[in-house]
Parts: structure tokens; C-alpha cells; sequence
């Protein structure tokens, strides 16, 4: 063990353990998810080489035996709670990915969702084992998320009750569905439908692409990888080309809208039903966050309190460099942004699953807010930590640039978060066409509840201006449950400044939908805020529930610091509403220093609270131990370019040179 | 050529060629810029696989191969004018790094640096005709950017007169090092001098690692590769761990100190000589950054201008995602960025080559200046473009995270200059000291000249807080000169909110040292401050020698873009010190919203304007014929996952695990 990190641990104020079952949800869980940890690490069968030393091909074959390992385990094991399978699977994949993930997450509950009971008493024993092994084929080169611009089409023949699909355009191809490149012998594919020369609109048909036994392409069937990425190595994101492809008509899927055989198109009953699916997985990319955030605060922090550089005080030893002011600046509030997000992710699961049985009773009033949350806080969580990482990665020198720190792994598996399951942008403005409409509500007198309800005040205080100058004594910058109300208020000014913005822009004529893209920075602003807010709410409310004196101690340290640095880093914004005051800013400046200060002796022992395991972090920097340099050196010796003493190139180039100047 | 990008180049209010001239410096610059690049991409020695679809050792292979051509190449051309190199060098790399680079940037140059003449006369012809291969080995495994801290040693043994040289510790380890691991037979090597008992701090040795014939490591040398890295796969960067090698004491570099042959040091004549080269380094830097934002620019608006998504006006066709608004406001201000960044880089260069010429008529009174602006602009330009390529890389949606549209390879080469040549933080802090040390000189009523003459003012400013008042109605947000000069004042006054932050830290019995340190973010937001009025005001600048009307104009409404978004983005500062009032931050915001349309025709035009080769940008996504989806099809098609329609591992694990469920 490293004698700095050692004495790092010696001098925290708090019980790291606590603090951990703070954060799994209770000691229990803590326990089971480090048997389950446990399991992985100790089975020889998951023994890898490190992918960073391996090709493509070679990542994804590594993976794809991993995968197949898994299945087999989880079933001899019994493991079967969603959580579990979910901590057995995270561990498995370490900082990557595993290329049959589609097939259990979209496939099978697709399946599920969207098969007749004919069809799902024919499709689900072959998927559950193996046999099928499918995507989901939504987007095409030439589109995401606007589902209406899908060119792919399925046009039923009468005459042989088949359907026939086509890729029309080059850029109707079916473009990054996860295990459509190599592994997926059927897919779903969503396509127009077209029955006796009418288009019905987009619907689900299952349609095989490989044959079962020999995994060769079926006729009319042009599929493939689409080629290296920033990460997911270990994932053939695939292309898939249609060209009259046939399948029977049973193989639509029908369990709400139907093509008889002679063609006529049987119309669905209306249904939101997709809408759930999409809140579950935004919620969790919440939570995705939180983790990705961890590990780099982890790793960064760790590094800091064993690397030594420079000097402060001439003549003494070079300092850790954790103790510069500067690299404390970085890191300090990306550990308390860690924090809040794991709890806003903990409260993002509770909510859905509050709503979900409210759902599953019948009542839908509760999902426009949890929509408009999920999609705000996906994009304002995912957006924060993918800046995050990197500033983490930065803070280690050139060694975070080194695949051993992990941290490029980290960051490349992580930023498509900001792209997938909902662009950020367009999923920060249909947070604010939630807000901008909750806004209008209440401008109409209606008394709105819920996370909204701070815009039932908005109408006064834009009558009385002076109101702005009356409150500000009112606000305590120490007091966290000011700041909350202070974040909620540059919130309401915000979504009141893009509602009037859409008012001016509809007064000069334009359209509605001129004046709603003509007002589109101010609405992802106004989203910006309104998440912010609800994070700071979120860790203050936590706060409440903390019993120990403690742990509750350096968590309030780190909620006032989040609160804090973020208005320091929007002060326009809390300036330009009149919240704060210019001696205020400057308190809070002054402030945040001391709270770093603060939070410097407890900075290791709150990333070991986050538990993570050093064979799931895999980071030379990031080692429990400390250890980093040997380990360094051991991992660099192991790289393949060192198999050779003489690389061939010698031979080939650098020697005829010589011969030829 | 795609139908919305022909629209696109029509659309432009200005005639591109011209402002590509002013670009380049001049009609007969870009002449011959292209005839270099034609040389280049018209050679079929230079004709290769994508790096992104090879092994990390077939990547080296490949690079070794093109770099030893490229020798060849311009001695057969007779290309010997620096810049003339730096551009054929440009063009043969592509989005990638060269493996020689530190044997001609480095090893050469110091070797024309530290040796005595006698040495020049050995080494020199050695390693012109590539028989010796070096590199320059002064980082280690623990020690970075302090150089008193590096454990290597070189003690000298009267008996043999050699030096016996030492990795004494892991961290020792010398590590880093272009070139190192696998290239060099050669590496200056910086350690230790210990004579007869004492220690006379660093200097550097030249030290044979690898035998010349057979290029396998000499004994006592352990030498390799560090391992895989975020991007820089073409380079070997390695390590070398030294177990009592023995050099001849020839070997120690003599120019400026000297061991005699019994032992004797005798120490160097005073010598600041070293400061320009990294000055230099750091200058070229900052140019860099325009070019990898120039690049970045270019992908994410012409594809901006291809890709048509979602709908603005229902029942309409698909808009160009540029028509966003929230497109254009990711872009625009990163485009009118890529052009200041441009500009700054040539007044870098220009100041650079003015300020040698006054140093090599022993004229050093400007050196501090400038190493003050190259290290405060360095750090600015590289942060800022770091992050901006991230946004340009994400503002294509999940295209973005393709290898093909060659963002990834643009942020993950680019963005080491965040940490090498001067971690970023540090630089800022250098500039700080320069910045903090005029301001002090200003106080005691000392004249200062050159750029930070605007500190001459500030004592007057604070002593009378109304002023600041007053001065409000000054400022025209619509006229550039004077958000030059709000700028310059911000700049004011957050170097004299950091010098007082040292001043209160003294009265509280702070040492110097901790002062220093307890105000470090203080002094790194000063600098900032400080970098961002310079770049204003060079755009400003460089406006005024621009005759072309047409030209004239776009590129005003770039400069004022990129000056109020920045006056947005930083408003709290702007605000705090009365610079701006509150309604003139609305104003702003609107205005910005005006520029973006102002700005919406000229798009393509203005990068277009960078002349960036498709061969060099290597993008499908930003190719200037705007023919993105066939070619992202042909691409994916050739990747080696696709070598065989069925991967090894459906027969090794897929098709096992079925039978086994």
C-alpha cells in the first residue's frame, strides 16, 4: 500500500462503509452486489486480455465468448432479479461493452410488447435460447430521430401473403443497431407499410437475415459492420440493406395493428404504450452518469493524492497534487456533481417506478412530468459528465492520456450517452415545451403541481420588478435551502424570459414553429436550469435523510459546493435576475475556496466510498492500492508493440534509408 | 456534387478564393501551399490503408514506411524552407502523427544547441544521414513539468572517464519520450551530474540505446513502448530504464558546462537560451488549435448543410440542420472561434520572428512579454479548441462518433497539447506572474508598455468605484472597439481582484508561497481574462487591414460574434465589474440571434475558405462534395471486420452456446 494513500484514509472524519450504503440503498444490498462482484472476479472463465492490447476483431470476439459465458453462468446461478443480472453484467463488461446487448434489452421485451400471443408463443422459446439471436432496426443513415422520415419500406403482396422489404435510397440503410453487424441472425425492422397501394405509416416486422445454421446472409440481404468508432469496439454496430427481401405476413408484428390476407390494413387501437420504455432507459443513462462520474473522480482523485510534482514551498518536497488550489478546483466540484447525481439518480428510479404503477392502474397524469424529467436530466446529466471525464482525465497529466489510466475507455463507452436513446438538444426542448406549456397554465390561473409548481409565482413577479430587489436580503448563501430556492428562481425567470421570447417572435407574424426555433437557445436554457434546479433540490432533500452526524457533515460540505460552483459558473444568470448580489458572488468565491480546503483531508475516503472495484475500474492510476508507477511500468511491458525487441519496420524502411541519403 | 451544397456555395455574399488569400498571407502563399499538397496526394508512394482499419503495430509499420519517404521526397524535391516542410510534413500525416518528428524537432536541434563544436562535427552528420536515430528523453515516469525533481543520474567515473547513468527508482523511469520505444538508436537524456561527490544538477548526455547494425537495445538498456494512448498510435513513445550504462565522457553535451577528464565541473557561463525554443513550440501551438478547429469546422457545417432531420414547419420536407437554431448556435461562434484563432496565430508568429530579431541583437527586453503571451495563448486557444471539437464532433449526431467522419482522430491527436509543451493550468499561472508582477510595477507608479499597458490605469479605477459607473453609457455593444476595450477592462480588473487576493492572504501571515498558491484560481481566471481581450482585440485588428468590402463585412460579423457570445458566456464577470448592464445582456443575446442569421448563407463559404483537401481532412462527413452517405457506405464495407460474412466466434461460441441451454 502507498503511504500517501494510507495516510489519506487515516485522516477522514467519516465511516467510508456507512457511506457506502448510503449509497447502494442499505447494507444488504452493499453486501449482495459484493457476492455478485465476487462471482465474476474470482471465475477464471472471465480471465481477458487487457482490449486495449487487442484488434477489433480480436475485442469482439473476446467479448462475444464473454457474453456466452455469462448466459450460461447467470442461468447455472440462478441469478434472475434485474438489478443483479444488471451488477453480474456491469462487472463482466468492465469499461466496455457486449455485443449482445440489444438482443436482451430491445429485442426480447420487443417481442414481448409488440407479438400477437400466436406469435409470441412462436418467437420468444427461440429467442430465450439463443436460437434467434435479434436487434432492433429503427434508425437508417439518413435518420434518427424523427421516426416519420423512415424510408424503409414493407409492401404486402397478396398473392403470396408476403411481405416485401426494400431499402429504396442509400440513405434508407439501416445504420448502428448494436449485433446487426456480425451477431444478429433476425432483426426488427421498422418500416412503411404499404397494403394495396396505400401507406399505413411505420410499423415492426421480424425479418430474418442470417441463415440459423450456416450464419451466412439470407438472399437480398446486404449486412455488415459499419466500420471502427470512437469506442464500442466490442459492439458490430451493423448496417443492413433490404433489396425485395420476402417474409411471411405473419412475421409483422400484430398485436395492435393487423394486415389481413387479403391486404386490408387493420388499424391499431390508440396507444402510448412506447412512451415507457424510453423514460425507463433515459432514467437510467441518469444513473449511467453518476457511475461514469465516479470512476473518473475515482481515478483522478486517487492519482492526485499519490502523484508528487513540483513544488509549493521552495526547498521542501515536491507536494501532492491534490494539495494545489488549482487541481482542487477541478476535481472538488466534480466529486460533489458525482454525489448529486447518484442521488438524482436514485430519485429518478424512484419516480419511475412510483409512476409506472400508477400507469399500470390506469392513471397517466403523472407521465408528461416524468417524461419531461427523464429527458432533461438525461441530457443536462450526460452532457455535464462527458466534460466532466475529460477535465478528470486531464487533471492526470500525460498519464491520463495512457489507455492504462482508463480514462479514455471511460470517456469513449460513455459519450454516445449524449447522442443516443434522444439527442441532448432535442431532449432539452421537449423539457421546455413541457415547461414553456406548465408555464402557460399557470399564467392562465391554473394551479400547477408537482416539480413544476414554482411557476405558479412567475406571474407576480413579472408584474412587480421591485419584488426582485425585496427579496434579495432574504437569500443566505450558506444556507443550502436558500440556494435551492435560488436556483428555483433563476429557473422561473428563465422559462418566463423564453415564453416572452416565443410571444415576441408570434407579434412580428411568424409562425409557431418559426417562433418556437427562433426561441430555441433561450428554451434549452431555460431547461438547463430547471434541471440544475431539480439536482440541487434533489441532494438538499437527501441530505434530510442522513442520520449519521459525519457522513452528514462532509455531505452537506459537498451539496453547498455543487450549489455553489454552479453560480459561480452561471453568475450572469443569478446577477441578471437579481437573486444574488455582486458582494455575493464574491462571498461565494471565497467561499468555495474554504469548502475545498474542507473537503481536502475526506477526498480519498469519498471515492472509496463509491466502492468500486479495482478489476471494474481497471486503472493503473486509479489503483485501491496506490501502487501506480510499477504497475505502470508492467502494464507498458505487456503492450504488443513490445513482443519484438526489433520492430520489422527496421528492416523494411529505416535501414534501406540510410543507404539511400 | 450534392444539390444542397452546390445551393450553399451560390448563396455566399463574398468571392471565398480571396479570403482563402488572406488566410494563407497572400495569393503566391496559396499557390504554393497547393502545389506541395498536389506533390503530396498525387504521389502513390503516399497512397494507404486507413489507419483506423489496421493494428496498432500495422498503424507504426505504415507511419515508419511514409516517414522515411517523405525524407527521401524532400531531399529529391529540394524542399528546405521551413514552412514549405511544415506543409508537405502536413499533408503525408493526414489526422496523424509521424514517428521521426522528435529526431528532427528536437534531437537535431538540441544536438546544434548543447554540443561544443567538436561534437557538432560528430553527431551532426550522423544524424542528418538518419545512421543515428535519436530522441529527446527528459520526462520520467514521476516527473513531469519540474525539472529539479528528475531521479536520473550520470555519475562520472575518473577512472574509465565515463558517465555511468542510472534510472535509480521506478519513477525514474524515463517515459514519454517520441520515438523511444521502437525508432531511436540514440536519445539525449537528461539527469543528474554527480562529480566527485557533488551534484551539479541536470544536464544533458548523449546516450547510444539500440546497436546501430542489428537495432537491438545495448546492454544495461531496458527500452519499449508505453503501451496504446488515447490517439497517437502512429508514435512509439517509450521508455528507457538505465542499469549502470556506461558513456565515454565525450558524451556529456559540452557547449555550455564541462566535466574535465579528472572530474573537475566547471559550470556554465549564465544562459537563458533554452526559453525560446519551448516560446517557440508553444507560439506554433496556438496555431494548431485554428487548424484542428478549422478542420472540426468544416466537418460539422457542410454535413449541417447535407443532413436534413425532423421537421421545423409540420407537413414541410425535412430541414438542412443548419436551419436549427440551436445547429447554428453550436457552430457559429466555434467558426468565428477557428478565425480568431487564426488571426492570433499569426500575430504569434509575427511577434515571434519580431522579438528573435531583437534577441539575436542581444535585445531581451520583450522576452518576458512574449513568453508570457505564448504560454497564457497556448493554454487558451487549446482549452477552448478542445473542447470545440467535441462540440462540433457531437453536433453530427451519432455520424460524429464514426471513425469515418474523422472527428475522433482530430480530438484524440489534438488534444495532448491541453498537457504537453506546458500543462495548461501551469502556463496559465506563468502568465499570471507576469500579469500580477506589471500590475505591481503599475502600482508603484511604473509606466508599463506593450499589451498589458492597459494595467496602467487600474489603481485610478479602484480608488474611485463611481467611475465604473460612469463609464457605462460608453460602452457601444454594436461597435467592436469597444467590446475590445470591455474586455480589456474585465482583463483590469480580475488581475486586480487576484493581485489583492495574494495581498489579503500576506496579511493574514500567509507565506509568499501560499498566497500564491491560495489565490491560484484567482490568477488562473485573470490570465484567462487576459488571453480572451487579446485574441478580441487581434481580431479586431486584423480587420482593419481587410480591403475587400464583401469580406470585410462577414468577417465583422464573425469578430462580433465571437465577442459577445464570449461577453454571454462569461456575463457574470461583465456584470460583477459594471461593464455591462443588465438590459445591455439582453440586448446582446438578441443580437447574437441576428449574427446567426447574418451569418446562415456564408456558412459553407467561410469554411470553405480554410481550403482544406479532402485528403487531409479525411472525412466523409465534411467532404466538399457533400456525397456523405455513399461514401459512409463504401467505408463501413471495407472495414476488416467485414473481411468474412461470418465471424469466427458464431462457430467458437455462439453456435456451442445454444446446444449448451
Amino acid at each position: 500500500m502507498n503511504p500517501d494513500i494510507t495516510r489519506e484514509r487515516q485522516n477522514a472524519s467519516f465511516d467510508v462503509e456507512k457511506l457506502t450504503y448510503i449509497l447502494d440503498g442499505g447494507p444488504e444490498k452493499t453486501k449482495r452486489r459484493r457476492q455478485i462482484e465476487a462471482l465474476v472476479f474470482s471465475d477464471p472463465d472471465f480471465n481477458e486480455d487487457d482490449p486495449n492490447f487487442l484488434s477489433r476483431s480480436e475485442r469482439y470476439d473476446q467479448a462475444v465468448r464473454k457474453s456466452a459465458q455469462m448466459i450460461l453462468k447467470l442461468r447455472e446461478y440462478g441469478i434472475a432479479d434485474p438489478e443483479e443480472i444488471y451488477h453480474y453484467k456491469s462487472m463482466v463488461k468492465g469499461n466496455q461493452q457486449e455485443p449482445f446487448g440489444l438482443h436482451v434489452v430491445m429485442f426480447i421485451p420487443s417481442l414481448r410488447r409488440l407479438c400477437d400471443p400466436q406469435q409470441a408463443k412462436k418467437w420468444l422459446p427461440l429467442a430465450d435460447s439463443f436460437q434467434v439471436l435479434g436487434t432492433y432496426a429503427q434508425t437508417e443513415m439518413g435518420h434518427g430521430t424523427h421516426l416519420r422520415g423512415l424510408e424503409t419500406t414493407a409492401t404486402y403482396d397478396p398473392a403470396t401473403q408476403e411481405f416485401v422489404l426494400n431499402s429504396p435510397t442509400v440513405s434508407s440503410i439501416k445504420w448502428w443497431p448494436g449485433g446487426l453487424g456480425k451477431t444478429s441472425n433476425h432483426a426488427i425492422v421498422l418500416a412503411q407499410l404499404y397494403s394495396l397501394g396505400n401507406c399505413h405509416g411505420l410499423h415492426a416486422f421480424i425479418v430474418p437475415i442470417r441463415d440459423m445454421t450456416t450464419h451466412q446472409p439470407l438472399p437480398g440481404i446486404v449486412v455488415g459492420d459499419i466500420g471502427p468508432k470512437f469506442g464500442f469496439n466490442e459492439v458490430d454496430n451493423g448496417f443492413l440493406k433490404l433489396e425485395n427481401v420476402r417474409i411471411p405476413r405473419e412475421n409483422m408484428m400484430m398485436k395492435y395493428s393487423k394486415v389481413e390476407p387479403d391486404g386490408t390494413y387493420v388499424k391499431p387501437p390508440s396507444s402510448k404504450l412506447t412512451y415507457g420504455t424510453m423514460v425507463f432507459v433515459r432514467s437510467m443513462i441518469v444513473g449511467e452518469s453518476a457511475r461514469a462520474l465516479s470512476k473518473s473522480c475515482t481515478i483522478a482523485i486517487r492519482y492526485s493524492a499519490v502523484r508528487h510534482q513540483s513544488e509549493i514551498r521552495p526547498g521542501e518536497p515536491e507536494p501532492q497534487i491534490l494539495d494545489y488550489q488549482t487541481q482542487q478546483y477541478k476535481l472538488f466540484p466534480l466529486l460533489s456533481m458525482a454525489y448529486a447525481f447518484t442521488f438524482v439518480g436514485q430519485y429518478m428510479t424512484e419516480i419511475y417506478h412510483r409512476i409506472s404503477e400508477d400507469i399500470n392502474q390506469g392513471d397517466f397524469s403523472q407521465l408528461p412530468e416524468l417524461h419531461a424529467l427523464s429527458a432533461g436530466l438525461k441530457a443536462f446529466t450526460t452532457w455535464e459528465t462527458n466534460s466532466a471525464i475529460e477535465v478528470c482525465r486531464m487533471s492526470c497529466g500525460g498519464h491520463g492520456y495512457s489507455r492504462s489510466s482508463a480514462l479514455p475507455d471511460i470517456y469513449v463507452e460513455f459519450t454516445p450517452t449524449c447522442t443516443y436513446e434522444g439527442e441532448n438538444t432535442v431532449m432539452m426542448l421537449q423539457t421546455a415545451r413541457y415547461l414553456v406549456k406548465s408555464y402557460r397554465q399557470a399564467e392562465k390561473g391554473q394551479q400547477l403541481s408537482g416539480i413544476v409548481s414554482y411557476l405558479n409565482g412567475s406571474q407576480n413577479r413579472r408584474v412587480q420588478p421591485q419584488a426582485v430587489a425585496s427579496r434579495r436580503p432574504l437569500v443566505d448563501i450558506n444556507d443550502l435551502s436558500s440556494l435551492v430556492e435560488v436556483y428555483q428562481q433563476r429557473a422561473a425567470t428563465l422559462v418566463e424570459m423564453a415564453a416572452k421570447s416565443i410571444q415576441q417572435e408570434l407579434q412580428r407574424r411568424k409562425s409557431q414553429e418559426d417562433a418556437w426555433n427562433n426561441s430555441a437557445i433561450d428554451l434549452v436554457r431555460a431547461s438547463d436550469a430547471h434541471c440544475h434546479y431539480v439536482v440541487v433540490k434533489v441532494f438538499n432533500d437527501k441530505l434530510k435523510g442522513v442520520g449519521d452526524t459525519a457522513i452528514h457533515s462532509v455531505l452537506s460540505t459537498l451539496a453547498l459546493l455543487y450549489a455553489m460552483h454552479g453560480i459561480t459558473k452561471n453568475s450572469g444568470d443569478f446577477l441578471q435576475a437579481g437573486l444574488v448580489s455582486v458582494p455575493q458572488v464574491l462571498q461565494i468565491s471565497v467561499r468555495i475556496k474554504e469548502l475545498l480546503s474542507q473537503l481536502r483531508p475526506n477526498a480519498v475516503a469519498l471515492v472509496d466510498a463509491f466502492d468500486i472495484h479495482d478489476k471494474k475500474l481497471n486503472s493503473v492510476l486509479g489503483r485501491y492500492d496506490g501502487n501506480v508507477y510499477e504497475n505502470m511500468f508492467e502494464w507498458a511491458r505487456r503492450s504488443p508493440l513490445n513482443a519484438a525487441e526489433v520492430h520489422e519496420s527496421f528492416q523494411k524502411y529505416l535501414k534501406p534509408l540510410r543507404s539511400k541519403l
